[in-house]
């Protein structure tokens, strides 16, 4: 499997030597037939309200990474058997412009997506998706969408404003880039403005389960929720990094207490493995707000998380 | 409604922008008849045995609530739209002098009460708690005390002095400022000094329920203990930061590992929504052992649900 | 004088105690005849091309303030004895939206220039001094600009936009906000990108004193140069922390080694005193990257400096 | 009980004062017949892979100790009424030169297991086991080995080395150091090179619970199938501060997202008392990546925990 | 010279081993006639009216003095050829009590006076020199003192109170301590309440030269300035660490910007080498605020230095 | 100049984007004919005696280096106009065995020698610097050293063992790779243990320039000293961090109060441009430590003025 090689990452070196790159991958842009995925920076933080430096994580989880190994335990699945893959580099974002950068994002990601490669971005914060979604719409047509999150981000404007990370996805909703009823965003929570705007998902016609109701019905059942609404269509799992706790992640941009484990979110996203993810992301990590690489380190595995499920799913269908 | 515009927070400005109150409050001292509550700063830490500077806590707190909503997603209820509020700023402590301290906290405390008007107290270490229940008994009498804290600060003196934080109940209850037969302690842990030292609550009267039996009991059943506990009275509510774990509180005086997460305390916090609360207090943050804001905007939160209960209260006798 | 006693700050708490406002000033936006001053926050950072987050420095300049006395020994001037102030707070700048954002920022202090009162800025990245020129020059015509900066901020565009922190003087110039031949940058270093851009103050006809030059010639004669060179015009003097060396101020957007010390910056500002500052600002202070308040103390004494400096002017006038 | 008096600490001070020691415990290295205890630090950190600085770890560590109480709650029991212990020092480990340090480790050790005393050791990183379990063993002969950890540590060699952190607990048992039969590894997870490599433990004939089942069967039976496969042999109990989640204790070197809170740690100790503990380690802390003390402060409960295991089970032998 | 041994440090361990003592000096308290130094710890803290904490101080610089060598090349003297010294740990202070702490210093010290050791206190805040000025004069009488420090404390209370680290000169002066003709203040700054505090110390009769004096006459004149004025009396040298410029000097309770370097300060301490030192200390180390034990190695150099005085001075005596 | 071209940073994005390597250099190892330097990570750390973890120093330098330009004020020099570089990544050290991974250094660079690319090696701790000699003397016989170091690291062993950070130089001259009569060290300073171990350099016949004969002579008569001393033979240009004050760098090993500015380290090597340099390197720093990256932005700058120094000479041989 020469070709393989070629696309996986090289481990002779100390875990502390190196350039960075995503798990030692092979940092190229020319994608050939055997790259599944591409991990693809995305260091735009221009949408964020509160906390801001989004722009760093793709370098922070690129550092974290270098010490993950390829065995996922859960899944049984050594993922270098069935992926081959490359560090793609960033996306030339424009600071300070959104709509430029969405663009941006968006025409790199369509040239990957015609590879039939997996993006999988590191934000960023939370408005890169509007351009990762376009991109992944254009091939597969509105997508089932998987949210992690404690924010639904679905206000309609912003101080008067369209594009901004709490808007994202009532703006995908309106460029018909989610495919409504199979989406679904878990983890809702966080004291908000109103009931009102509590409740635009449910308005929007998404379908929520907030954490609350997680908690009563636990991991397990979740997932079988999640699979069941989202069925066999093409995905967009997206991972807002403040759906953990933040004492597990205390690096985000808008930390809201009373969230989940680690041990949760691998829990929940082994509990998916069956969903056709056709695109991906994680998003919000702010390392200057880190803590000895806790939130980092967090956000490697669970892209590394993301790409199990790509070869569980391979190795699923080969087998 | 209009006076309650003027006694509720202005949410016009993004959330890193304007002077810092608690939650934008008007910072005012003239308490209308529409003030429920006034956020009081109690920015004193001489009674601090170990870990020394809750001092700064009032205005990380202050800090950490600028991003606040209003609207409980537990308790379905929008706090503003029952409650008028103000941040009365500071009571005007002098470090290195705990009689003095006492006194100027009950003197003002004791204006606040005078127009029904619930404080909120930010300490500070927890010796502020004395001149807070002076206050409030001299408006109501001996109060239920309910106390979520690892320890029970009940010894007779430190170093042979009687005013430190860990002997401000017992001089409480020397002063007879508690309700005994309808108060209780909950969450106390940690190593201890000795078996006598630890049984100081059962010999002084005070109901308690360590950790150890809250982990057996679990959250909900430990609410049903306190509510039957403490009944009708009026209550003091002290929450003691180091009441919550230190992953999650790190900015605590004496942390004591082995404790409730934040959903916990949210739980526990809206499971005691039928109390009748004249008075509350959040003590022991020190900010300077923070990391990201963490423990801040999670006493933030705290405030937030202690301000929902009163909240929920004067709705439901109002419904 | 008891207009002036509302308009300076208040100092019976203890330096850790109060709602935090500049020095403690009063927090008012309605100026009277006395008002010489007003600090305004500009919490803007989307021009920031490296290093991000000075939206949160208005609140840590703040907070550094409270233990700022108003004796200026350098000076020999109490500086209430001669100004009255107050803080007025931040503008309501929008995240992401520079255009519209220094709009905001020059409407608000065009209402503050209309009372003849002296607007100190506390910034924010550097791009928001365009939008104070544009109120100050509408006010004054073209003014003398004192720059202090290791960065010239003269760029044309940054990846094909007109606006942002490093072309904003340039953008200034081309508005002609600026009287070329009254102004002066002082201390530019770092290594840079070319020949060619390093000299675009040259090009663009701003007289300038490198680090270079200026350890040549000394702190005293450089203060000549400027007084010299700007004269008697209305003058803006713009203050950049990373003018500071970054072991003095590390929490700065683009830190250059090789600067100046604060007793420099000291030395620097009380020999301009001369001048007739019409406004003023202090910008790219980030405070999470700064080191135990470090450079927010700094940058607190810096701003009163500049206050000092105003009311030295005024002192002499009226001797 | 005189003798007992000259190894317990003293707690006259207030808790930030006197010299460091752990528990304030007396610094002799004479151990007479009352001596149960012995902590002993071992800085040798030459043998990580990843993250270094553990050599700093035995100061961290008694520093935190200061507050320690000597009542277990959980166990019912004050440690000093039933051990008399010492503050022992550190062994003098030669950095950069693993052998050279194992057989420093060792030698000392001896000397402690020759009057009976358990000696504690505070890592360093996992590799000073070698050297404590030659020392146990040249007492005691192969000791059942109870390991909290979530990585096994049983690689062949490192980059060709035979001797490093990863590789320490294959080279015990080559050379016989552990009772195989009666010694169980806990909590192994993290994503990993390969099944193979995941599988070392059972190739080598270790019994291990990883954390997957033992989030399957809980902590209770947990501990029931340490006990059942330990039984009454001798003991060496190695405690990994990566066992715990690092939210919970982030500095560490290897930390791994999904473990264990400090609750469950002390659930799990408590629930071996019965275990006949002849020597025991707390290791892999690095105070440079801690964060306000927390990975401290939980060791040093974690080594006061292992204490209490001493202590109750000498009372229940006694009694 | 064999009892020199005992007083001696120990250096064969690597310097990240053995107990904190300072410099490893051996920690006992009964002082042969070959001890010509004592370290005493002075953790009181409840002076401080700005930042807290310096109750951990001695505990940090005792840490960070482990890596000290005995030779000064600045003096060409190598100290432990002529003196030897203890650590003599702590003494007891009482949190919170400000006027029973000093006597316990006092207390503590008149016994070390007694054998005509040295004691050099570790602060602790700067109120801790009332209690070792009362036991040098006691034994000599009122003292010369030279003072390195920022700020005079001389005011005349503090909220009504007399006894704080801001007045504690002024109730030396009213306690006959000093020996106003031969004493001298250095380094005075910072912006201060008014010209009438300013000037205290020339009210009082203190003579000091300012920092803008300093600057303006050099380093060694200042060392000529203070010889001269304190000529041969028994010297009490105390060294408040915000005399350093805070970017060399994080870590204290009141930085002061535009202060002195590392550099300055140790050519000013070895300018002053002919004075009879009876008592020294250095105060105002606030660990928590410390960069990288910056502060703290800092203070240790600055201790190392003191004793080095007093070294240079046997040594030129007995030479 | 295509071939330039492909050896040159890009700058097309913004400075928070892309792969990091040093300056956005290529990232390969075959060195074309105009492959002037190579920068190396060698990120080996056994050799610490104290603190530890330059092993993450490559990456961070790297990180750091992204925001530097290519113009060299001081020098007005385009660096890039002369030189081509690469990025060669790190070697692959051994942690904990030095002497294999002094080897892996020295063969790595003697590649780079054949090519006659100038190597620039990133430590890692000081003791990486015999690897590197090794390799250049064995391509230009001995060298001149260039030393800018607080410490000789001229021991003979430590703690019985010869290969260490503390004994490389003295190795070094064993091995006869440095030229002693055209080499110099300056910047020694720092308590030390004896006049004996002090004295080191002189009795080896290696020059030194202390930090107290720098101060008196200042910068531009070092600069003088150093050209004069070591002439027109092949240089080795050693950069231990620790020369800088800690202030300004405090992220190394064993930092020493009363160092250089990082103005007067431009000075300094600015002043030696004439030098032949064949081989440099910049050791000790340790991120962990560092504050707001501080320490590895100088870092990355002190490495810019070394590839001036290159630029500078080839210009001129060429102009």
């Amino acid at each position: 499997m020469h070709i393989m090689e070629k696309y996986s990452p090289e481990h002779d070196d100390p875990s502390f030597a190196s350039i960075r790159t995503f798990m030692r991958l092979p940092n190229i842009r020319s994608l050939g037939d055997d790259v599944d995925f591409a991990i693809v920076g995305l260091p735009f933080d221009t949408g964020s309200s509160g906390r801001i430096g989004s722009r760093f994580a793709p370098e922070a989880i690129r550092s974290a990474s270098v010490s993950l190994g390829s065995y996922n335990i859960g899944l049984g699945i050594s993922i270098f058997d069935h992926l081959g893959g490359v560090d793609y580099g960033d996306v030339k974002v424009v600071p300070g412009f959104i709509e430029e950068s969405l663009k941006a994002i968006s025409d790199t990601l369509s040239l990957i997506h015609q590879t039939n490669t997996v993006p999988i971005g590191i934000g960023g914060d939370h408005s890169v998706v509007l351009g990762e979604l376009r991109a992944a719409a254009q091939k597969y047509g509105p997508l089932g969408l998987v949210l992690f999150d404690s924010h639904h981000d679905c206000w309609d404007s912003y101080q008067g404003h369209k594009y901004f990370h709490s808007t994202i996805f009532r703006r995908a909703i309106d460029e018909n880039l989610i495919d409504l009823s199979h989406s679904i965003m878990c983890g809702l929570r966080g004291n908000v403005y109103s009931l009102r705007s509590w409740s635009y998902p449910t308005q929007l016609g998404v379908y929520s389960i907030p954490t609350l109701v997680m908690r009563q019905i636990g991991m397990k059942q979740t997932c079988e929720e999640i699979v069941n609404r989202v069925g066999n269509v093409p995905v967009f799992l997206s991972f807002d990094m403040d759906f953990i706790d933040p004492a597990y992640a205390p690096g985000v941009g808008t930390p809201e207490i009373g969230g989940f484990t680690t041990w949760e979110a691998l829990e929940l996203l082994r509990g998916i493995r069956e969903l056709d993810i056709k695109a991906a992301d994680l998003v919000e990590v702010i390392p200057v707000y880190d803590n000895s690489q806790l939130t980092s380190i967090t956000a490697a595995n669970i892209i590394f998380e993301m790409l199990s499920l790509l070869a569980w799913r391979k190795s699923s269908r080969n087998g």
